[in-house]
């Protein structure tokens, strides 16, 4: 079983919105090698596991599969701030609705030759799951093939090319929103490739100076410079709230990487950062209420919750 | 954020392995109503959400999509049941490797004729991210136009198709594995049929007699009869750890269901049932793991926890 | 502008219902040689026609891509009336909801191993828009060019495989259901071949031996024996209700095929065959409708329909 | 069956062209909300249709189905339209053949920045049935559960999101080629939506003020203005040329939507406006005849049509 | 630039028609991790390749993509001599057209329960370019990251899992015809695993015990083991005709798997076994050609070819 | 069996990057009409030919089908050379690692706005198997009825389209690079119109004047009119190592199109031109290797490569 808590995995840093830097993010999150694809694959190989000998395995996949869905909603909730307003439609705060198309003015018109125009048409000025060039997310990206070396092999590479594609997509911009996820992400993914490196190692494998993949001089990146130094690379988190994961026994020792830096470490969760509920957009009439039912939606919201009110006790005592 | 115990939503109940049925469970897995499609359509609707005053329903929908998680992970296990030793492959515990095509015999050979080829070529035995049909999971199939009327109507729309889908499958097969499954599902589907119809209610909509999606009188399908029994379609769970949902705001009063049938209430979490972990499967190569391989497997296992001995007290006591 | 008659193109002769013929009649409506593709191509491409002076040209694409929207109505319904009842459940008359699944029955188990799961799992015993292998129609499947010769040539050519793949279905099932469908469409799909060989004989090709494609002889299919000795593969039908087509200007003199048969003749439209509703499947919830929602629908049945009493006249009389 | 007649069912206004409009409007022709898909859904629905008692229901369904045809056909001579000579290409009148690659110049070089380049590369200035984002059409977008509740909602949801997506689209552009069809798209899908609502409404819902979806104030959008004041949202043709049709049982008395705009009514098909058959263009080869094959067209035009003489009183006089 | 000799690269032994084992291999060939994808994979690493000093690994890449159309062609054949006559028609030689729906008989009936209808209705018992549940091959598999470390693990783990499936496959059939090319290609993409374990032990990677995967002991298939006693992985071909290669400088010294046997060595290519052309299928209508037609093709064959005399010795005498 | 030389069958001019030619010569490559699809296409044909008899026909497909490849191998090396530095990122040569996102900047900048986003993401400034909408390559493109007028009517079809295709694409660039290659690709698809024109030539079709499709005046493509004096639309290849082609019956006598322009020939291959090894692009991380790497690498290309020494003469002299 799964549960939330309302914090993002990391903080998001307010710029410009940004909707061509949102398309090139869109692969991180929707594309082959994505937030989504991780996150999927993991849980499928975690799912279909095989081995009780092998559960430390299992709790590393069921654990970083946990962590890529808080990825998934982090990369998300930023291709939504980078497309949110980007048309420059002001004024809208005022009447929420039918304000946009008055008198027939084109507030969307940048849609038709910046970045995805299913951004601005399809959702509303949200993400979208589908990668750079506009293809729906696959469930053939899945691999799982049940043979556990080939299936830590794959995780490697895939988290090696999620690095690959997110530090190409870091030189393509420079938007501080778009690049306070990149570096992040660019970070954890490298945690991810030391954890499957290390269960690889576990079985043997000597990686030589093969890694990390790719080859990068953190000097060259500063906001990923910053997360180096604080050590989020040699981090695991289990995000297991029943404290049962035995992942901590694979990630664990010195990093596989060629160059030495510090020792593994397997951590609960973060404390994470506060999630906002984005602002209306009345030219995407989303949420679209009138007045009328602003009104019925302001009677939902002003009760009192009763029923609830012990209800976290339940998990938290157990 | 997201975190998991290692509990399954539901019992499985045991029966003999069905392919056929495995397939047919393939639907509610990967199909364009499943439970991939409801959780990541959820997902999408709430980390895209416009407009603070609706938090409820932003709310709402989230503790819906992440409960659709624990789904995927309930109908993906047991589905992995049903292909598991399917092919009546025995004598594989003793000779981990290699037995299964000893002398050219073919273990695998009802592979060819029943269910989905994948399930024993692809996976080794378990859930793959398709549809009964064998078609991938789309990100196509994801409905998140931002106009929260509409995405209100799609999800009731999504959740009683998804409904009807799971009871025409209830038809199918009376393999006691799948129908604990798909019966708990019909229960939890009506109950987010519920939920949704209650959110357009309280948008002003009266539903008539039109609701619940399919009608259907439960004393035809006594496993879902015994769930409704409990009450299990009146209640919403929130999965919030930190109790900040105000999705009970919305899911309170009667259930806008014609058959009146009590009140509607928001709880936290369910307590789970244990999760196995599935035997090796030789003919599969799955884990795959030889003699020395399994040796070093063995030495991981063996590992004292130690980092992680205080690690679950962060999270509780926040 | 399109308009419709409630009147079936062709007979459809009754028989068992058969879902695995059914399944191989789904490439026919929704293959990439299927009706759907040609209606579909043949619109676009009228739609996009380029050059007043080849006008009649134009109106034969136009008036062929008409008559495919009747064909995909035609094998559509055959489909639903093959997989209609095929699980062999009967006594459904009596008691319109809930009967199936009583007790826990399996009245849709057939499902599991013959033709597509999806005609009884996502469709009600209906067509689907897939082929034989349960692939998705695409629009990747419209050809357009732009280029006339080009156009025309790929029509010939997709008539020719149409009716190839037509004729080796009739090969597989001798259900009369199913036949008096393919055979009907065999030779269509011929006087279909014989308009666009004409329309490039009229540019100058002389096809020789080659025609018909695939080769045949008529004896070997005493259902479309019948249908060639009445002259069907001779005619072409206009469907244009206001006389503008000027299609006949290239289908009339002698059919390009080899075998010399008699001359070419365009009308404007058969007479056509009544059209059924077809019944209740309360296995399927379809429609799904209980006693109180009958009754509402009945109300609606029972008004006179004033309002349209002389709006026919409006169009015959123009 | 189908027959149609040489008109449009409404006017395109003339403007410039605009490949970055047409791109977007492609969404409204191949998207997953668009027109083929209303057109296919509807006709699906009502060929698969069960239950004679509901016959109002499936004639509503073939009427609007029948319709969307004709939408069809509009909006994708509209993108016809809009790409036709955008690379503003000149003289091509004079000589036909090969002129634009003169001297190897590049006429069509605009194709590489503005739009979907398959409208200058594999089609011929011309509609394709690909969504703005340059998907091809599916087959899997087409929902047909057999209940007839769940249609009828999916319908109305389908309709309100094609007419949010028009909106939107409106907003992109001030093209008035584009925005006559967009304007129309819009209220014809709101008489569409009244269609379905009012259905849902004689099963007992009632709507509240949750419609029209979008919500919009006609001030806002001018074209679309001038159509609701002729109250073409409340009209209902049924195109059905045997006046056998019985939607208009159901598509009577007062609009559901929130505010009282009239009284439905049903018609059988609008006059419609005269259609044209676009010029040659030479830079893409089409229609691509040398002055021999032009030689070879010209007599076939050149033809006088006998055999149809009369062939126009068969069904008229009916 | 690529040439052909008309020999296939291993010889395919003769057994009944078996179109469900034809069904299965459809994986191998057009399956994600089938042959099609490592020929276009490598293929494509290789045209798109960086960097002259590692021109050996270029090389490496463009030698086993090279082998790789000859397995294309390998298993492509073998499906079809699988399907070929598998209805189990007869008497087809006789008179080559027409005879099989003689009186409306059922020549193919057996394609619509076992295997793939698409080899009997869209294909004329051959192969297709689709996996085992029949959804076509994709150029979405096709990996090129750029980066040679990447691109050289993933190319180890597609090896390795084309194996472990062919591996599966073997033990779903034991028809001579399928397993005599599943062994051959079994052995051969344990030789392309080792060339590219070894591509990467030049790099620095140890792999311990972990290769070969999967790990599977010859003794239990015992056409693999005929090949692995003949040292057939430890060899790589070059299929170089300019003897320009450098893979052998990365293809040498002991085998990189765990169970040291023997040291790998380059060769040329392999002398290859006769082609033969399939027999006609006239309930196919393949090729389909009536007696005037063959009269014609006879005059074509019968012709001496006078003009390529001397061709032949300008590639090898080069 | 195939074989490779390292030579490419054409030379590619020397011109400026020019990534959004890049993208639409993608069209060529991997669209529905593109070499991948001939490649396939061709060579499915001949591995499922029927018909002894018909063997010249089933050479001259193989024949094609291996050229073939070869335009693959040239159009991907094109697209590669056309994206190659179009970042305009200058000083990569000295430091080849880390050097472009040094201190944050955005080197690939320009993949924003230009051309296919993957081409720098997915694909490290290389080609990729996707139309120029980005639509990956499909096996579904891939048409072999084993009817051989239909399979010959259909190559026909696609070698004219694909012409017509590349013809458009020349109007919309002048960069030399670009044209050089789709100049030769226009000829030898014209020289493949001629061999299928040819081939049905023999089966008794006459073409009148209606070949070449499209119609061009050479004139108006002067990078094509040198080829068409060089008389390179009217040589067939065989590629044939072992000499025992029979296509040369086919292909031979005057041309099919309507302007007589001499005879048709039949030679072995082409000398081609050099094949170089693509410069390193760190800001790409391709290939991405460190100092460390480098050197291991290095010492792999010293070795002398001794076992090949006499390896070649085996094929040449048999």
């Amino acid at each position: 079983m799964f549960l939330h808590v309302q914090r993002l995995i990391n903080e998001i840093v307010p710029d410009e919105p940004d909707p061509a830097a949102a398309n090139a993010l869109q692969e991180g999150l929707g594309g082959q090698f994505g937030e989504m694809r991780t996150m999927m694959q993991y849980l499928f190989q975690s799912f279909n596991f095989r081995g009780a000998t092998a559960k430390p395995y299992r709790d590393l996949l069921h654990g970083i599969g946990t962590e890529e869905i808080s990825h998934v909603e982090l990369i998300a909730t930023t291709i939504a701030r980078l497309t949110d307003g980007s048309p420059a439609y002001t004024g809208a705060a005022t009447k929420p609705v039918d304000e946009p198309g008055k008198g027939g003015k084109t507030p969307l018109a940048s849609a038709l030759s910046v970045g995805n125009i299913h951004h601005y048409l399809v959702g509303a000025q949200g993400a979208l799951p589908v990668d750079a060039a506009g293809n729906p997310w696959s469930g053939s990206y899945v691999y799982n093939s049940g043979n556990l070396v080939l299936d830590l092999l794959y995780n490697l590479m895939l988290e090696s090319t999620g690095r690959l594609q997110k530090c190409r997509i870091y030189e393509m911009t420079d938007n501080k929103t778009a690049r306070s996820t990149l570096a992040y992400l660019i970070v954890r993914d490298q945690a991810h490739e030391n954890a499957y490196a290390k269960a690889l190692e576990s079985l043997g494998i000597d990686w030589g100076r093969t890694l990390p993949i790719p080859k990068t001089d953190a000097e060259r990146f500063p906001e990923v410079k910053t997360l180096l130094d604080q050590g989020l690379h040699l981090k695991q988190y289990t995000f297991s709230l029943d404290n049962l994961s035995e992942a901590g026994k694979i990630f664990r020792g010195s990093a596989p990487a060629s160059v030495a830096d510090g020792n593994l470490q397997t951590e609960q969760m973060p404390d994470g950062f506060p999630m906002d509920i984005a602002v209306e957009r009345p030219e995407e009439f989303a949420p679209g209420l009138d007045a009328d039912l602003l009104e019925l939606v302001q009677r939902t919201a002003e009760l009192e919750l009763d029923d609830a009110d012990h209800a976290a006790d339940k998990v938290t005592t157990k």
